[in-house]
Parts: structure tokens; C-alpha cells; sequence
């Protein structure tokens, strides 16, 4: 079975499950773990911060980053099609007691300066001033698409100018940077706080990463334990991710993957596959007259697995456990589908 | 002056302070308080529904209905320009641990069944489920639009089919009924729940009913109190209460003196000013090269005040401290103020 | 019947129903009703604070004071008998993210500086630090017993130098000052904020005072805003409230009546009655082998109301609309239930 | 260094390490992940629940059951000095918008049912109701004190009389069950949910089971994912875990050694030290004239690392990483230290 549902389906390889094997370990309650120490001080070197925590998962990652930038009762604008917004079960309200507003990133998720300074909202006696920018690059909804330094430079401007905090959503931020050929930390750099996911293109079995100053990851540290993500000898996981963030440099191979894959099974009749950006790769199944649940089905009983993302769009993520060699079987598993 | 900033201004006449002279009252917090009883009663009656809560304001009739009709950590469906989305300090959140989800009511605010079902979000272990659908009607922003009633129900059905109850705030909906030409009852009867002013049109000092059945009414009461909205002697200003619900049947007067302003406003240089449905006139200033700020600092020096509603967007309110004979004095100033 | 369940109760007499009837009134939203304003003034006045907000509850005054004193995920320390903890259906857990921790205030409900110092928590990584100390004064529960200037400014003064705000429940507080014969201003001078009730000893029909500094008073008219406690007209009920404000001269005959009725219903065989402070006189009825309840059935049937305070405790409130005439009709109506 | 700070610290063997190497993984975000599920499925089975819900701490397990079993504006009974409302931020009040009531659980935690009913709250139109009661077994604070089966039966019959679920903060639950020598299926068969830690005593790297109904771990997958919990492999740190539910039966060694341990140090002069039940030891310091902080201190000089756990109290653990030799080692250290 070629699973493509996602890039978090990585499997651990001999050398992670070594470095899991091998990990100098502590009790990281106490900051005391010395592979967590080693992650959180490259991390935050690898996005050009200050310094980062290690998170159980993503979705922790923005929620710690929403609390410590904000006050209860503010507004936190985010993109219609975000994760923070469709994906993280309203966490927004629930942990921090922040309205959303959304805003329509269009193409590449990114909100241009007119759209921040038309979605903020000054306190005042009836409205919830707005306390937090948060822009998801890449996009995982709008197919794994990169947003550029400048156009992500030009939003956060203008939300600092409104004295709005900046939160990044790069889950796959390294897939970003590759895409637009950009060093992460320049990309990064008009940002307040960046999430980006070990669990990801990057391969780790488990994690994520929490970035931005000193007194932010301080406090962020304590939100972690309310939330309850103190883990103990994390290093057993920390270690494989030290690993992971060296896969930084083949996130390439990924992305021309997608871009082969997408491009045969565009070829494909009944298909309509845009060239991806980056590992994401979303097929519209209309001209087969399928719903993607019938669709992927098919590929199912055909050896391949991908995920329902729409209606009519199946989307597949390549990853480490998807070589070059796989992508004409599953362009093969997916024709015979058809 | 004449104050048309908001049918909220109106002063208690003769008759009402006469009203909250001799009411017969108790401690309300015991539900010994005749006038309340009779005021709760009467509004419950007034909308077809089985009970009703006096409560301090309107949107404190809001935020209880949210919270009694959903769990935490649920979505709720509002108009992207609606009162409890903009003007409520994000109190879904705050109150009711709610994400928001907003959908465009176009021209008078209310949804259709297809946005409703594209809006609504299915529980699962990702995603919020959608707990709430609020209408506005009258919508206020739009200015003053009424909902007319299949409009109404077929949103409510489309809801109701996928076990979303139906809250309309109607602040203003006698001034809907009357623009409809409709029943009050017959109109609400696809909601769930609806909450009134009494302190706008229909002229009452202070005050808000929020109905439904009463089940939802005795939830209502114990969420009240925790919001600090139990009173004691509150006959004193449910008295006047009572006469302001006779007032539903004068909102005529105040639509077509609405009717009378704008013509009158419209024909003047400058100004761009639809024919209102119900008693809210918005005045588009840019003909004027005015900002409606710097048409509002105007009108003020020649003795009429209105209040800012966009950039370039004047209210004004009729209401029954305005008069018929008060319109041409109106239209005067404001020709002055041009 | 002669109603003694609380002080609540009171009807307002000619003289208040006249004031509310000529009471010259504006759009409290919009800080314009004069007999507000006045009313708001004159209120700070009284308790020697900056400011004071009108608000429709003692229960919503004290909510907004603990928003506006802490951060969210902080303590509260709060007397294990008080109001706050017991009556306000768990609100500082609801509004303000709060954990309560309570002290036994002992006879009079005021902590030590020990006991402050021992319940202060300070902020760490595992610790919610201690956010806000609330006192009340008189307290309730424990029978109207007034809190004396020294105890209060001592817990104050250890809570000020942990960094601890201090709000005082003073729902009675103009009670306590009497009994202590005391000047409001003095007794309060220790204290960061103070809510009093217009509505139970000072007669008032609704409402109550919210006092404390003027950037204090300011948030909190936000958070009004936010409870729904935004009223319009509000002159209407503030009006008689300005009245309400000079029954503070005659609050020790509501004291005498109670001592006098305490001293004759702890004649009567069966019942234990403490001589109280203020103007609450607490039964023990164990003596008379009959519940609270039980107890009150009968005086009930005798013509006389009280409430249930504990199984065996039935409380007396003395208040405006008991005469110094009423209190041998109470103890012979007692007298025949027993 | 001989570290007794907590059981915590435990650093994971040689097998350990080589289960995380070889576990086998899936995503557990789809539920695949083979080693969590058999870990999820055996430690059900460990304590007689239904079903088990893999967490990263403790504190989100017990966060997570909190959840689960309440409604917002509730109240949870919880021991005044547990581990839930000392050393978790306030998180009821935060997660679940409940206000904390405590009782005084004695010299082991447990409360009677006397205080289970003098403790609950009826809900009412003031009052929350109770909806959670919290028994921590064994007690931490205390000294790992065991609640005997009878006790918790009986405060959990007193709570479900009323109504109220019952939740097991067992952190290190089967140390109780190895003091108490009773099956833990049958110590927790009164509970309707249990969390315990596989971190501390039972020396896995990460995690903590939250166990009971098939319904209520459904309902706490959810919760999970909202709160972050979420994690991938997880089966990197799950498949250690496995191997730390066996050690379960080791811990009558950790015992031994704690008592061992214990004696020693109450023969030293200044120290006082009661016989341990199970792996917690609190060492008084007042008669060596010294506080808490200067004895470990001293200690630390000689190489032996505890914890502070009252201005005169030391706590020090033994568990899976020091052996029955260690102990003089500890004790000669500590007499150094003095």
C-alpha cells in the first residue's frame, strides 16, 4: 500500500529509531533534557528566533502561540481556509477567548495590507480590539502553496503598524522555503512566532516547534503545562527530531515528486491536477464523474491511499516514504482506478 | 436639537413615567414582581412563543440565548455585519466558548438554506460542530432591512434539518413585522428563540425580552444571573415596559417618516439615499466630498445629530421622539449643513 | 404579611416612584443620562473612590471587579462563606478564568495578614499566582457582621505588598459603617474597589454601585458592555437610587429593630438568637426541635416571611419597610408558629 | 549524583530504548498506530476500565476527565492539597469553566462520604451544582499516602447517590494497589474515570493513560485533540510504555526501599521521618534547625538531589533508577549533610 494521505504518515527510519535508542535524556519538566535542549536551541536557529519549545503536536504549537500574544476578548484574524480556524475544534475561543475574523487569502493564503487593515478592529466600549495576525504558509487547504517573503513582509507590516502581533502557521514552512528558494529565517523574519511541525515533511514520529523571543517562548512554556504538553524524557523523541530538521535539505526531492505525480496524473482522462508548489498535490475528480470519497475508493482497492479534501478533490502528499520509483506506480494504481 | 443618532435616545413620556410611578412591583430575583410577570407574559405573547425573559439589554438577551442553546466548544453562524458578530465584544467567546462563522446576508442579512448547509460544520474529531444560526431582522447595518418571512423559514428549515436551532435577533422586529405587513408570531414561528428591545422603537427607558419555550426561558433565567442581569424592584421600568409593547403599533408612523427623510434627503446635492424599509435612513456622504464624520460635525452645529456608519455613511433613526412635523426641520438643517 | 427574607424586598415609597417619574433621563450607553451621571458621582463620593459605575446587580459588580483586578489563569482568594464563592453560580471560574481559594474568615469574615500571606500563591511554571483578594463587608452569611477598619486594612495591607488587589463585597457596606460607626470612606480607603447595593438596606428598586479608581472604572464600563449590563434610560432607576444614597442616615434604626427583635425572639422558648451587628438577626431553631424549614412554614402561617439559612437557621433582614411598630407583630406572630 | 527528586526522573533502560527502536508505528491522529493501540487496550484492561486514551501527562489526563464528565459552571470537589488544584495553572476553571470546592482529605486524601454531601451543591438558580468529585490515589502531597479500596467505595457511593461522577487522579495509582495489596480493577472499580502516569514509577520516558468507559474515551479523543494532544508515531514512546505497565510489579521494591530509607533518616539526629507507605518520603527538618531549601542544598553538596515540599519539608522518591545499594548511599550522604 502507497499511502499519500499524508506527509505525517512518515515512518521512522533506522537512523531516527537509533537516535530514539541512543537519546541522552532528563526530565524536561525540569529543562533537563539535553536532546530537547539540543532541538529547541536549532530550532529556533533553523527559523532565526530567539528561541523555541518542543509541543506535542502543530495544533498545540498555535494554540500556546494565540494565548501568550493575546487578551481574552480580542479578535485574532485568520484565513477562511486556515487551520487554526478549520481544524484546531474553535481552540481560538476556547483557550484564549478570542473572536475570529476571517479574512480570503486568496491563492496563496496570504492576506494583502489593505485586507489587515480592513479586518482590524480598534477597541473600543462595543468591539473586541484585535490582537493577533495569523498567516498559514505554506497553505495546506489551497494545495501546499507558498506564500513569498515580500507578500508575507507587506501583511505583517501592516499589522504592526496596528500594533497586531504576528503568528505563523508553518507547519510546512520548510516546504515554503524550499519552494521559493528563500533562506527560513529571512522568510520568517517579519514574523512575531512560528509553528512548524517535525511530524511533517520533516519525518519525525512526533512533534512540533514553537518559536520567537526569549519572554514569548518563557511564557509559552507555561501555557504548554496548562495545556498539558510537559513532557517527561522527551528526549526518546526529541532525538529522532534533530534528525528531522536535518531533512530540511531534501524536501526538494518532495516536491518534484508531487510535481512528476502531478503532472501524469493530470495526463490522466478525468482528472484536472494544477502543477503543486510543493508536496501537496490536489486532483479534481469532476471530469471522471466521481466524488473524491468514490474516487479514492477506487485507489484504495488499487493500492494507494490518498484524502478526501473537497467534494471532488482528492489530495495526495508526497513525503520520505514516497521515493521517486513510487510515483509510477501510483500514477499506474490510480489510472487502473479510473 | 433633534437626536435621530438612534431609536435607542427616546425619552420616557408623561404616560410611561406615570407607569413606572405606580407599578405594582416585587423582588424580580423571586419572581414576585407583578409588572415583570405581566411584561414577560405579554412579550412571550407578543411573539408566539411560550415565555419570555426581561433582561437589561439587548445584548444580554443574545448572549444567554447563545449560551442556552449550545455546548462549549461549538460554532455559530452569524451575518458577517450583524450586531452579535461586530458589537458584542466577542461575547460568543467569551460567554460561550463559540467560534464564529460568518456568513453574507446580502441585501437584508439572511441567509439562504444553501448557505446555511455550506456554513454548518459536522461534530468530528477535528472540527467544531455547529451549534447556533442567528439572524438579525430587522438587520441594522444593512440599514433597517427586513426579513420577510419565507426568506426567514426556509433558513430556519435548513438549519432544523440539521438540528441547529434558530435564534433571531430581533431588536428591531416589530419594525420587521410592520414593514411585512406580517404577524409578529407568524414570522417568528420558524425560530427558536428571539430577543427584542423594548428601549428602541418602541420607546420603553431600559430593557430586552428574550422568548422561546420554557424550558429554554428557565435556562435562560439561571444564565441571566450569572451574567448579573437579576434585578429586583425591576416593575419600576418593566411598567413602562408594558406600554412600550402598545407601541408596536405606531412603527408605521415612524417608517414613513423615515420614508419622508430620505426623499427629502436624496433630492438634496451630495447626498445618496435609498427608500428605507423600516425606520434606519443611511446617508451615502460622498457626493458632498464629505466624510461622514466631517457631515456629522455639520449637522451638529445646525442642530441635528446622526450617527457615523461607515467612512462615508451617515444614520439616521426616526423614531418616537421624532415627529412628523420634525422631518422638514430635519431636512433643513441638514440642507444648511451641506 | 410582614416580609423579612432579605433586605432586598423593599417597595420604594412615594417619595422614590416621584424621583423616578421626573427623573430627567439620556442614553446611559452614550454617558449621557444625567441622573446616572449624578448618581455615579455622588456614589464614588461616598465610598471615597475616583469613580463609580451603575450596574444592574451586586452579582455583576463583583464579576466585572475581578475581570478588570486580574489575568486570566490567575487565584482568587475569597472568604469560604462569602457571596462571591457561594451565590454567584461559580462566575470568577465563568468571566475570569479564575480558581478560587478560600480562607475561614472566622466570626467576622475578614482574613488575617496570615491567612493572606498562607493563601497567596505565587506564579510559576506549575502555579497560577494569586490574582485578587476579595473581602466582604458586612457578611451575609455569618450574620451581617461587620468587618472593623483595622482588620481590613491589615489583610489589605498584606495582600498590597504580595501584589494583590483587594475588592470588598460591600453589598452592605454602608451597614458595617454604621454598626462600626465608621466613615465609609475611611473604612474603604484600604481597599482597591468596592460594589454596594442601592437595593437591599438603602431601598433602592434596582441596582448597584461599582467604585474604585477612575481607570478601574473605565475597563469596567467595557466589561459592562461585554455582561450586558449597558442600560439606556437608566435615569428612571438611578433617580430613585440618588435617594436610596441618603438612607444611609437611617440605617441604625434598621439596626436598632434588629437588635430589639434578636433580643425578644431569644426570649421565646426554643429559639437561639444572637444580638446581631447590622440588620440580619440569625435563629437557631434547633431548640424547638423544627427544621429551618419547618420553622419558617409556620411563621409563615402567622403572617411573618424569613428565609432558610442553614437546616437549622432562619434569618430575619430588617430593612425600610419594617417599622420599629412591626417588630412586636413579628415576635408575637414568631411566638404563635412556635 | 543520587537523584530522589521524583519518581519522574527515571531515565528508560536498555530495553526500553530498544522497544522504542524496533515499536512498531502508524499515525495515531487515524487511530494506526499498532503500539498505542495495544498499549491503549492493556492498560484498560490494568485497571478494569473499558477502554484507555494515551496522553503526554498526567495533567492533560485529568484535564481531559474534567472535561469530559462536567458541564460548564459546574463545581468539581477536589482534596485542598491534590495535585489538580495545586499544580495544574487553575486548569478546571480554564478548560472547563468549573469552580473548585475542596475538602480536607486527612491523612490520606480520601473524603468521607459525610464530607462528599456537606461538600456538594445542588444546582439551583445561585448555585452551580456539582458535577466532578477528584480523589488522588496515592496522595502526593501527603506523602503517598494509599486510599484503601473501602474509603474511595464509600466516597464514591456518597458521590454517586448524588449524581457525581468520580475521577481518579491515580498518577501512581498501582503504588497504591501494591501498598494496599489490592488488584487495581478492584481499587478502581467505584471510579468512573482513573489517569496514571506510565512516567513516574512505572519509569516510561513519556505519557499517562486516562481510562474508563468506552463512551467517555470517545468523548476524551476529542478533548485531546482540542487541548494539542495529538500525537503522530506516538508509538516511539508507546512501546516503552508497554514495557512500564510490567513494572508494575516491581514496585513493592520501590517500597522497600523507600521504608529502608525512611528509617535511617529518622535516625539521624534533626530529622524526622515517618514510615513511608509507598515511594514518597517527607523528611521534617525542623529539629536540625534548618529550612527545607538549606538542607537540599547540603545535600546536593553531597551529592544526593530531593525536593522542597513545605518550608520544612524535603521530599525524596525512590524509584525504578535507584536500587536497594543506593539507599546507605543516600542515607550517608544526608548524614554528611547535617
Amino acid at each position: 500500500m502507497l499511502d499519500l494521505r499524508s506527509d505525517t504518515v512518515t515512518k521512522p527510519g533506522e537512523e531516527m529509531r537509533e537516535a530514539a535508542s541512543n537519546a541522552d535524556v532528563g526530565d524536561d519538566v525540569y529543562g533537563e533534557d539535553p536532546a530537547v535542549n539540543e532541538l529547541e536551541a536549532r530550532a529556533a536557529d533553523a527559523v532565526g528566533m530567539d528561541a523555541a519549545l518542543y509541543v506535542p503536536s502543530g495544533t498545540m504549537g498555535n494554540q500556546i502561540a494565540a494565548r501568550v500574544h493575546t487578551d481574552r476578548g480580542q479578535e485574532a484574524l485568520v484565513e477562511h481556509e486556515s487551520h487554526v480556524y478549520r481544524y484546531e475544534l474553535g481552540g481560538f475561543a476556547q483557550h484564549s477567548q478570542l473572536q475570529v475574523r476571517t479574512y480570503d487569502g486568496g491563492e496563496n493564503g496570504c492576506p494583502t495590507p489593505e485586507q489587515v487593515r480592513e479586518g482590524y478592529v480598534e477597541t473600543e466600549l462595543h468591539r473586541p480590539g484585535t490582537g493577533l495576525l495569523c498567516v498559514e504558509n505554506t497553505h495546506n487547504v489551497k494545495g501546499g502553496v507558498a506564500v513569498p517573503g515580500d507578500e508575507l513582509a507587506a501583511a505583517a507590516d501592516a499589522a504592526h503598524d496596528l500594533g497586531v502581533p504576528v503568528h505563523v502557521d508553518g507547519a510546512r514552512v520548510f516546504n515554503a522555503a524550499t519552494a521559493l528558494d528563500a533562506d527560513p529565517a529571512n522568510l520568517l523574519a517579519p514574523a512575531d512566532s512560528v509553528m512548524f511541525c517535525l511530524s511533517k515533511g520533516l519525518g519525525a514520529p512526533v512533534g512540533s516547534m514553537l518559536a520567537g523571543s526569549t519572554e514569548f517562548v518563557e511564557r509559552a512554556r507555561r501555557i504548554r503545562k496548562l495545556l498539558g504538553g510537559g513532557m517527561r524524557q522527551a528526549g526518546m523523541i526529541a532525538a529522532p527530531g534533530l534528525l528531522a530538521l536535518e531533512n530540511r535539505e531534501r524536501l526538494d526531492e518532495d516536491h518534484a515528486n508531487a510535481s512528476r505525480l502531478a503532472g501524469a496524473l493530470d495526463d490522466l482522462p478525468g482528472l484536472a491536477v494544477p502543477d503543486p508548489e510543493t508536496n501537496i498535490v490536489l486532483a479534481d475528480t469532476t471530469g471522471a464523474d466521481l466524488t473524491a470519497a468514490e474516487f479514492l475508493e477506487r485507489c484504495e482497492d488499487e493500492g494507494v491511499l490518498a484524502s478526501e479534501f473537497g467534494e471532488h478533490t482528492a489530495r495526495f502528499c508526497t513525503h520520505l516514504d514516497v521515493s521517486e520509483g513510487d510515483v509510477p506506480d501510483v500514477v499506474a494504481a490510480v489510472e487502473r482506478a479510473l
